[in-house]
Parts: C-alpha cells; sequence; structure tokens
C-alpha cells in the first residue's frame, strides 16, 4: 500500500501461480482418483458413486458470503470468498468453497469473471471461464433440443394442442447477443416450420439452469425437467415437458453437467464450482449437489450467492437452503469503502477524494442487509474488502459506524496477500459462530399465498412499504392456484442496484413501492417469479467488447482473459 | 446365419463391452500418460507437445474407407472401417482408425449414429454420441460468437460499412431444427439491435467445422478464422473476421477443440475421432491433425470420408489430401447386396427377394466410382459388407461381376464378427497395395479456372456430360476472380443419393447435365462451394424423433440411444 508496484493481471497471476493435479487436492478430503471423472489434471467431475457415499456423512458447518447492492466500483464478493476459504484452510480448518460457474458472455462482453481476483483467484482460471466441463453448453443444448422438439410438435400435427402464440419456452445461448433478444422462427413457408415470435435467453437464465442448481439427484432432475411449462394449449391450460414426453432425452443431455466440478485455489484450498443460475430470474446460487457435497467434504463450506442480500442471500434462504433441508450457520456481508460512498452519493470518478459523510450516509446500504440476514435468524459479519485508494479516516469511520450499529467486522485483504488478507475475518467468524447459534428459518411459509410472500420480502428484505400488482398479475395470481401452483416460493426478479424496484435509488430508500408487473412460472425449478421492472435476461455486448482482445499464444494458452 | 437369435442393439453391445482405461490404449502405440489430456477414464486429447514430436516421425499407410451412393437400405460405412481397423489389429498390424465425430442433431432425430454398428464400434459409444470432449460445442459456441460480435458492430455504428442485407455469416446450433432454417433478428426497436434476415445451420455445416478440420495447427487456425468472409459491405467488398479483429477470440474458444480425440473400438484398437465437417457444403473428412497424428502412430490409418465416393472420396482426394500434403495409399468401396438392388431399381420393402438381375443393373454404380478412385490413381478394393438376407446366389453373382471387370473384391462380416469379419478385407488390401503402388493426384490443378474445376468433377467423377452455371453463378466467378479467389479447390454440394444433382436417378446415370445455381465462398476452409440443387443445412426432426425413447438409468447410463 502506498507504494509504487507494477500491478500484474488477474490471468497473468493465475498463469504464473503453481497448480497442483487435483486427485492431489481431492486427496486432501479424503477422495481417490477412483472418486474423480477428469477432465485434463487439474479439473474432475464427482461420481455419482461418490455422491450417494458421501451422503451418510455428518454436514459441516455452510457459510454463504453475499454483499451490498452492487455499484460500478465493484465489491469483489466472489474474491472475498475464495479468500476467505483461503484464510479458514491458513488456520488449519478442513474447508471447501462452492461457488458458481461463470457464463461466456460476461466473459466476452466486459473484463471480469467469476473466479475472483488477485491472489484469491480458482485454477485453473482460463478453462473455468471459458468452457470448463462443458456444463453450460449441455444446459444450453437442453433447452434448445426442447425448443427444437417443440417446434417439430407444432410442425407434425400438434397433438397437444398447442397454442402457437402461448409458447413460453424460449431458446438459449451462452452469449450476450442482443440481436437474439426478439426474433421470428420457422418462416419460409410450410416446409421450414410454424413461424411464431420467439426470444433467446442466455444460458444462465433458462429453467434448465434452475432446474439442474436445485435438483438433488439425477432422478429428482427428470422429475423437474417433466414439471417445466413450455406452453398453454387452446383451453389455457399448461402444457409441460412431460407432456412432451422428453424428460428422459433432455436428462440425457445433462447426466454429466449435474455432477459437482471439483478445482483449487491459488492456495489448493478444494473449490466445488456447478451452475450459476441468474440472480434476477432465477435463484442465484451454485447447485445443491455442489454445496451438499461440499459439507459433507468439509468442516466448513463457504459459499456466495449473486448480487446483494436484497437478492442472492434472500433466495438462498427462502428458497435453496428451504428446499435441500440446508442450514446455513452464518452470513458474510461484503462492501467496500469505495462503495459505500456511491450509496452515499458520490460519482465514480470522484472516489478517489476521501468523503466521511458520504461513507456514514451509503452505510445504511449495509446496515439494512445486517438486519435482514438477523431476520433470518443467522449471525454474521461484516467484511470489507480493501482498497489501495482507501484512506485510515475512512477505515476508522467505518469501524466505528460497525461497533455503534453493534455489527462484527472485519478488514479484508484478500486481492493482494489471498488467504493471508482474510485471516481476520475467519477469525472474527469462528467467533461470531460460537458466540451466537444459528437459528436459520425461512421468512415466509410456503403455505402463504403468493401475494403475501412477495409483501413479506418487499417489506422485510427490501423495507419497502407496499406492493402493487399489475392487473395482468392479479389475474395470473388465480389461474396459479387454480393450477395448484400457490404453495411454490416466490423468485423476485429485480434491479440488484437498488433494494427497491429503481435502479437510481441507492443507500436505504424507505416508503417506496414494488410494482409487480407479471408472474412467471418456473414449475421445474419449483417456484414462481415475479418481475418488478424491466428484467434483462439477454445482455448486449458493449461497443468494444473483451473478445477483441482476447487470444491464444503459441503454446495454446489464454491471453488478453482479465 | 439362417438361426433365429436374439439380435442386441448397438447401445447393449457397447456397454456390455469390456473397455480399457483410454491409457493403455495410448500405450500401444507409443503413448504415455503425459502425452494425453484425459476426459474421463476413457477420452483423451493428444497435446500440443505431442503432436509437436510426432511431425519428425515417418508416416504409415493411409486406407480411405468410401462408399457407393447412399441408399436407404444402409451402407455400413463407418462399420467396415472400425471393422477393417480391428482385422489389421488382429493379422498383426499397427494400426489407427481416424474417424468424424457424430452431430447431436441426427443423433436425437433418427436412429443412427456415425460410432459404427454391432461389434464394429467405437467406444465409449454414448459419450462419443452425445457430448463427446465438447468440440462441437466449441465450434457452435465459436461461430455464434462471430454472429454476436457481428451483429454488435452493426449495432455500435457500423464502422466498416457492412451492408446488412448482405451478411452471409449464419448462426448455428448442433440440433435438427427446421424452424431455425429462416428467422429474423433484431426486433424490438432501437436498443435490441438491427433487425435483419438470418438463419441457423447444423454446425457440422458451419465454415468454422471445416476450418477446424483442415488447419495444420492452432497458428494456421487463426489465419484461416481471420480470412472467413463474413459480409460485403456498401460497395460490394468482403468482409472478413480479420477486419472485424476477432480472430483471436474464436481461437481462444477453439484452442481445445483443435486438439484430436483418443478413443478405442470394441476390440481396443486405437481411434482418433476428430471434426465432422457435412460433406455437401463442406469437405466431409475428418480433420487433418487427427489423420497425420493416426499416421505417425499407426503403421496403417483406416480412414473414411462422408457420403458415396462422388461426394467424400472425391473432396478427400481434391481438397484434403492436397491441402495437407497427405498421401493416400488405397480406398475401399463399401457396398451391399441389397443397396446394389435398390440402385438396380428394387423397392425398399422388396429387398427381401433374391434379384440378380437387379443387383446385376444396380452394380453399374459401384463400378463407376471404382472407375474414379482409379482415375485418382489409387488401387481398390471392393467390401461387400455382407446382410443376412443377402442370398448365396446373389454373393456368387457380385463376386462374378467384380471378377469380370478386374475389381478387387472382398466380403465384410465384421457387424456380427468384429475385426475377425474384416481379415479377409484386409488381406486383399496389403495384396492390393504389394501389387499396385498409389500413384495419387488429384483431378485437377489449383490454377484451372473455377469453371473448369467443377467441369473435371461433373466429367471425371459423376460421369456427366456437361454443367451448367446460373446467371446469378456467373456473375460471382467474374467477382469471385476479382477478389483472388480463383485458385482455390472447389467443394461440391450435390445430393448424396445419385451421380447426378437428381436424387431419383439411381444406378449410373450417363449424359446428364449439372445445374450450379449458386457459389458460396469458404474462403478460410479455402475452397468455393459449388451449390447443385436444393442443399440442407439445418435438418428437420422427424414425426416421431428418437429422443422420444432416450433416457437415463438409475446410475446414470445412457437408455435408447440406438
Amino acid at each position: 500500500m502506498g507504494v509504487k508496484t507494477m500491478v500484474k493481471s488477474d490471468i497473468e497471476i493465475a498463469q504464473q501461480s503453481h497448480i497442483n493435479p487435483i486427485k492431489e487436492i481431492a486427496e486432501t478430503i479424503g477422495l481417490t482418483e477412483d472418486d474423480l471423472e477428469f477432465y485434463g489434471k487439474y479439473k474432475a467431475k464427482l461420481s455419482f458413486e461418490t455422491l450417494k457415499k458421501l451422503q451418510t456423512k455428518e454436514s459441516g458447518k455452510i457459510i454463504l458470503v453475499t454483499a451490498i447492492n452492487p455499484t460500478p466500483a465493484g465489491e469483489g464478493k466472489s474474491t472475498v470468498t475464495v479468500g476467505l476459504g483461503d484464510a479458514f484452510k491458513k488456520i488449519g480448518k478442513k474447508v471447501v468453497i462452492a461457488l458458481r460457474e461463470p457464463s461466456l458472455g460476461p466473459v466476452m462482453g466486459i473484463k471480469g469473471g467469476a473466479t475472483g481476483g488477485g491472489y484469491s483467484q480458482v485454477l485453473p482460471m482460463e478453462e473455468i471461464n471459458l468452457h470448463f466441463t462443458g456444463d453450460f453448453h449441455a444446459i444450453t443444448t437442453a433447452n434448445n433440443a426442447l425448443a427444437a422438439l417443440l417446434d417439430n410438435h407444432l410442425q407434425q400435427g400438434n397433438q397437444l394442442q398447442i397454442d402457437q402464440r402461448r409458447i413460453v419456452w424460449k431458446r438459449s445461448m451462452d452469449l450476450n447477443d442482443r440481436a437474439l433478444r426478439k426474433v421470428v422462427v420457422g418462416l419460409g413457408g410450410p416446409v421450414q416450420g410454424v413461424p411464431r415470435e420467439d426470444g433467446f435467453d442466455i444460458t444462465v437464465a433458462s429453467e434448465i439452469m434452475a432446474v439442474l442448481c436445485l435438483a438433488s439427484g439425477l432422478q429428482d432432475l427428470k422429475k423437474r425437467l417433466a414439471r417445466i411449462v413450455v406452453a398453454y394449449n387452446i383451453n389455457k391450460q399448461p402444457v409441460t415437458v412431460g407432456d412432451l414426453g422428453v424428460e428422459g432425452a433432455l436428462t440425457l443431455f445433462l447426466k454429466d453437467a449435474v455432477k459437482p466440478n471439483l478445482v483449487q485455489t491459488i492456495e489448493h484450498t478444494p473449490a466445488l464450482i456447478h451452475g450459476g443460475p441468474f440472480a434476477n430470474i432465477a435463484h442465484g446460487c451454485n447447485s445443491v449437489m455442489a454445496t451438499k457435497a461440499a459439507s459433507k467434504l468439509g468442516d466448513y463450506v463457504i459459499t456466495e450467492a449473486g448480487f446483494g442480500a436484497d437478492l442472492g442471500a434472500e433466495k438462498f434462504l427462502n428458497i435453496k437452503a428451504r428446499s435441500a433441508n440446508l442450514k446455513p450457520e452464518a452470513v458474510v456481508i461484503v462492501t467496500t469503502i469505495r462503495a459505500l460512498k456511491m450509496h452515499g452519493g458520490v460519482a465514480k470518478s470522484d472516489l478517489g477524494q476521501e468523503n466521511i459523510a458520504a461513507l456514514e450516509a451509503g452505510f445504511a446500504n449495509v446496515e439494512k442487509h445486517a438486519e435482514t440476514i438477523s431476520s433470518f435468524g443467522l449471525p454474521l459479519v461484516i467484511a470489507v474488502n480493501k482498497f489501495v485508494t482507501d484512506t485510515e479516516q475512512e477505515v476508522k469511520a467505518l469501524l466505528v459506524l460497525c461497533e455503534k450499529k453493534n455489527l462484527p467486522v472485519a478488514l479484508t485483504e484478500v486481492w493482494e496477500k489471498g488467504g493471508a488478507g482474510g485471516v481476520d475475518l475467519a477469525n472474527k467468524l469462528l467467533e461470531v459462530m460460537e458466540k451466537g447459534e444459528s437459528n436459520y428459518h425461512p421468512l415466509y411459509e410456503l403455505s402463504d399465498s403468493i401475494e403475501e410472500k412477495v409483501r413479506t420480502v418487499v417489506q422485510k428484505v427490501y423495507g419497502g412499504k407496499d406492493v402493487e400488482f399489475s392487473t395482468k398479475a392479479r389475474k395470473q395470481l388465480v389461474e396459479f392456484e387454480k393450477f395448484g401452483w400457490g404453495n411454490l416460493p416466490v423468485c423476485m426478479a429485480k434491479t440488484q442496484y437498488s433494494l427497491s424496484d429503481d435502479p437510481g435509488k441507492l443507500g436505504r430508500p424507505e416508503n417506496f413501492t414494488i410494482t409487480v408487473r407479471e408472474f412467471k412460472p418456473s414449475i421445474g425449478a419449483g417456484f414462481i417469479v415475479a418481475l418488478t421492472g424491466d428484467v434483462m435476461t439477454m445482455p448486449g455486448l458493449p461497443k468494444v467488447p473483451a473478445a477483441l482482445k482476447m487470444d491464444v499464444d503459441e503454446n495454446g494458452n489464454a491471453v488478453g482473459l482479465f
């Protein structure tokens, strides 16, 4: 800090790091070569036999890493998750990290992957950010095979009497491709199919991604796939994958993708990286199978969920943990001084200047998330991810704020120092877990009405005043009850930037109303998505995409990937 | 034969076969564990270092397996290729098989993979027929990333002045999906992209597939990708991948896909399975890198090319072998008595009846292909792939026909007997190769005009009278010369069912004219496609797709996959 150094890029640090054969990493958590299905020397999937064998073992403690509402300043949630795992290992704990897989779309579009940063990264970073073990490709294939089979059903006589204007299943690609958001397919005359409106979502927004991440195993996966609603028939009744009779084929396409992937951090801490549903239209957590396997393999599991605590953590706690019968023990809320200053009204270009007043104002955001986590019955620690630009006064002010509000806090420097930079946070967590036991419980009952469930999240998690439902949404609520979907949890699709549904309202907005304009049933995943505002399910590329800088050197090594 | 037996399905035979760890297979051809990048226990890629190391080794003899014009009766070309490899191994030869990878489209659509059949199959059959090592997914991704980057270029100001009506790059999917043949993308208003006509090809029809299969290595791959023409600008000049500046990113997406995959047959013969371009719009052969590696690892390479000798073999000999500097030593032309009877006018439903006259009439088809192979300066053997329904009289008649025309012939029973069923063919081939040395030469010079090259193929390979070019095609010929593309080989896109461009003309049609309606430049692959008749680049699914029968059992094993 203060000393001017040549800063290496993430990929340089990753490529210069020593990576151990994955079988050696596996040995540290009691797995042998026979438990693994290798993808090269440094990646492996856990076999079905291994997953079965693990079921009878005792479970370790699950720690969830979440964050404040994200800002363009960056919070480094993945980096803290990786660094915290390394810190647990450093202080002698048996730990396994459980992360989501990155999507190729953002990798190609903007600088920034999902494999951590600096000295807190997972390896092999290039592989994980590119095709990894092919899971997302398998999901894309299953998604699009379903679409092809559905359009073929229309073409071959439409026995199920599907209303072609009411097909809700979209195609997908694991790319940022705005031109595919709204398309017309089936053009060219009677032998080319039935013309209809369609669109593509990015693969992480596919319901199959959510299904795979919530499935407890292969047979549960098949059952969930069969329940997916793809369209409505001319009598407005739902048509499912099961009605089409293709859940077996889709399961076959996913039979390897459903197995968790084992890799390692730069400090050789084992990490299971598996699945990656969006945290708006889906639940934003890595797979249940990976989280469970991690809890059987480690005394501690460090896992994370997408976006801020109002989205990813809320869904981890109200949807994933409930559905999978997981009991989280503690939560880390990642913040930075820079991001809090933005929540306090500072523009990104002015972040270099000390601004205690803005920091204090922005602190309301982290405070709200802390209250939410407490309302789930969980102990927590605020992790302040330090940046070189943070002033001593700012750091001090933030610690004082936490102390005043009785919030456990720890500074982390994991980007620069790896696990060593996370030891304070790890010790604070252990201390907090010893003192205050987890009394985890979801915030609503499944028997509550969908309307009540949405209201609970809006009021207890977002701090809003009330919810309004559009006429369409109200009509859907009646239909959904009729279809027997009323007892499913809700999955809120909301902007990640604000606690409200207005991305411009930073800090801790109050007295706001959330408008639910539409519901989207994800019956395979097992939740009802409530859409508020515009939700982007297929991102676009920026003017200068990261792809323009990517290359491969003569030896086949990636260049320009972050 | 004659005895009624319970016939096992291909997948049952494959799953009941013993498979050896791939490292043991590798050892039999002088490779160690360090030469391999494992994908599970039974699949591996050859590393770049290994490929480099092999370059200095002496080359084995390359034997090409081709066939008569395919009929609905089935010829079993892949099965004979695999069985012949096993036969070479059985008689003590060091042999490596080199095949194409199957596409998921046909796997999902109709019963029939590309992994052989009966006791002449490659293993693990399910994996190879599903995602294998992800090569096709990587190609699909590169193809669609290019499309997304191109549409993004339009959206972000269109600096290259691309004429959006003259974009020739299409999106792709490795599925049979007729609804995607003709689509409109970019709908929904100004922030959703520029509306334009588009379409999807199946991945095996993507130029990137052809590029990958003709590339000599990673750097050559990048150069070829840069040359791909994606559109024309407002001045009607070609716009390439290099102009967009994304060849580095595309190469990065393909850096593992470009490495050949090692697997084994049921009899543990090593097989390199890599790439799979269509044999109409592309050249229909497995990758140059795999064929070359196979020739360095074995004293004999058994490889195959798509469809009949008029398509796959012509392109292997005029395009692939010339471009890669390969010298094939002999050719096998696979036929069946059933298929020849169909070429002689018998309907599929009547194939059960003995019909010597039809067989004799249909023989003209195999005779023409034999003449063609001879005109390339290559010795050949006719392989008669025996079926239980063939009568003794029919077999005798066919052997007499071959003898009369001085065509070396051997019967094979590889489906039922594996390598043992191909020993006669292997011995005949060795005999033929000893007697008549290969005097391989392409049929035309690259310096011939495009028109002359097309005419040569039509007259010498198809036995046609002449070629007609549409007004559009004539205009293109002038343009292409101007763009400097005149010295590329031609890649004929023609129906596979007939020597002519009319799929109904079986046997050996004569005095016909072929009409070239349009040319398509594949500058990255390095050839000019001549389109005759309608060429299907995105197949559709049948009324009852194979996907309806597919499933996975409780242990994760594939069910209903052939």
